[in-house]
């Protein structure tokens, strides 16, 4: 039998444990109980205004019942706004408040800090290539299809 | 700011969502729904027959409550036994079933299969430059302790 330890399979699951543990125990540092996704679907508001809840899942390749309860918990926090759009009644669009944007801010450096921790074991040149052939791997499995953008209950999802 | 995608953090858990879709893929090819922590949870158990639930916990890195809705899942599959310790009459101990063995024989080539797939990107040289460098940006952070044994709400753990 093969070590299950070496196991790509493995080691992307433990890679992604840990990098959601420095993320959080970053985050708290600031005194913010931000989640990853949380932080992602805000940042990419910030980028994207008015987007739909469809395509802000898709940008960030969460599924779409995962999305919709961190919209709630978002919104909650009136880190954004939730409204009907104009063009299509059944979609719901996207704003970043003005708190979401502070909340962004005072947070930024907190996630850039567990950018630089979960990679704290590779020099430069090594997380170059290391991001490089990370990379590579995750766009050759694109074409595996959407299923790829389902989080299986409970993987990674982190709402 | 920073692109969002192109963070480590956020490539883990894009790497992490698409091993676990291509496990379950390979694994249902063979009729199987078995899920990569109980898939992790049998492997060891076939190697460490008689070991308790918090030594198997430690060992796959996955935490107790977790591993506890995950063995009992397993028994009721008929692929484990658990029976009350006779050294510690708190703790329970694990015996992979004839039944278990015989799922790990069967599903064994499509969780290697799976293995391929996730790396499919690469080449050979690249797959080992890639897992040498992902061993390492891990272990660098086993020192940051046990809380990165726990799995945060819905990370990972697909149970």
């Amino acid at each position: 039998m093969t070590d299950m330890k070496a196991r790509p399979g493995h080691l992307a699951r433990r890679f992604q444990q840990i990098a959601v543990a420095i993320f959080h125990a970053e985050v708290e540092k600031v005194g913010s109980d931000l989640t990853p996704v949380q932080y992602a679907a805000l940042a990419t508001l910030r980028g994207n205004p008015g987007i739909d809840q469809a395509t802000l899942a898709a940008a960030i390749a969460y599924d779409r019942p995962t999305i919709t309860g961190v919209i709630d918990r978002l919104e909650q926090k009136g880190l954004i706004t939730r409204r009907v759009s104009d063009r299509d009644r059944r979609a719901r669009v996207l704003q970043i408040t003005e708190a979401g944007e502070a909340e962004l801010d005072r947070i930024e450096p907190a996630v850039d800090a567990a950018q630089h921790v979960i990679l704290r074991g590779l020099d430069a040149d090594e997380a170059a290539v290391f991001l490089r052939l990370l990379h590579k791997a995750i766009d050759a499995t694109a074409d595996l299809g959407r299923v790829l953008h389902r989080d299986p209950p409970g993987t990674g999802a982190v709402d």
